[in-house]
């Protein structure tokens, strides 16, 4: 999702450091406990990962975006909430190691990430296999990538492009709102195009260990 | 799908012994040729499985189901044409393992199958794991399950299930009308159901070889 530039978004972020880092941490001593970590890997304007921080205060979420001006609406979202378990990042996706230990992450959420239709832009798909091999090593042994999308292309390339990567497909959902999942939590865009009709597609895939 | 018993469905397909058995065969013999043999699980009324045969004349077709009465409206069809690389196999698809060698079979389809939507029903589903353990033990190593339905349900189920027995989605359509796929024959089924707009869904799904 594109969106205007926001003027003083990135005064707004560098003036509170407490919730907003862009460069390594050390998560479990910024965090102060030993919680799991979950990451949303393009987080936008933030609806479901500070949705899920209030509804899960016993996981620690991170919020990735590299666009300066959605980060800042996540912001004033989070500063609406007093949530302990709740830190945004500031980076680009593509260099997640370099953010994050081996194995340090317990589950990644990827949310109506950007389709790239053209074939000759598959590599920029965030469920291409460079994407996963990144994704592997922060991971811990058979974490999980949950995905969401309510574009069918890039469904259809992500489900097979996780089985070739080897991955297994814990359970799919090619209509996540007429389904009995509970506690989905919808981001800003789910909300807006889920109500034209069209179905949401979720699946839960799990890396498998070599170890 | 169920359909009345047909009077005299029993004495026409005896009286076709050319055309139907149901027992095992030497299929390669039977056929004259030693071109790859592609079957239809649950092959109904047979409007795929003779568009197929007509379609590829370098491959052979076994069409298999175990309602007389279905079977007999399939060899119908096949009267209709001639079709010297078409056989129908009247028997339970459950025991597939007697009426074929090991690595006999080039690929499967699967179309429209029976859903079983209920949970303590699992195991009657035909993308369950005994049948795929099955259905692994007749295909050549590396041999395909082409499976197409317009349930939901049995879908999302059938993903799982393949890639939890290890099997590699190759290929899914999640709207296979509105898809760009070449050569779709349909069923009796899909004709009426994708009239009304319902999806069909579709996938090619790959057994990894051990060997």
């Amino acid at each position: 999702m594109r969106m205007r530039k926001r003027a003083g978004a990135a005064e707004l972020l560098a003036s509170h450091p407490e919730l907003v880092v862009d460069k390594p941490e050390k998560w479990q001593e910024r965090f102060g406990n030993e919680h799991p970590i979950h990451i949303e890997i393009g987080s936008g304007k933030g609806q479901f990962v500070v949705g899920m921080a209030k509804a899960h205060p016993e996981i620690n979420y991170i919020g990735i975006d590299m666009q300066l001006s959605v980060l800042s609406i996540a912001l004033d979202k989070a500063l609406e909430e007093d949530l302990p378990n709740l830190q945004l990042l500031h980076v680009d996706g593509k260099a997640l190691s370099e953010y994050f230990a081996e194995n340090e992450i317990d589950q990644i959420y990827l949310n109506f990430s950007d389709p790239w239709p053209k074939t000759r832009h598959e590599k920029r798909r965030l469920t291409f296999k460079t994407f996963l091999e990144t994704d592997e090593t922060i991971l811990k042994p058979n974490g999980e990538i949950h995905f969401k999308t309510d574009n069918r292309g890039l469904f259809e390339y992500s489900l097979c492009s996780f089985s070739k990567y080897g991955m297994i497909l814990e359970q799919v959902w090619l209509d996540l709102h007429a389904s009995d999942y509970e506690g989905n939590i919808m981001t800003e865009y789910e909300e807006k195009f889920s109500a034209k009709g069209q179905p949401i597609y979720r699946v839960e895939a799990r890396f498998q260990s070599n170890q």
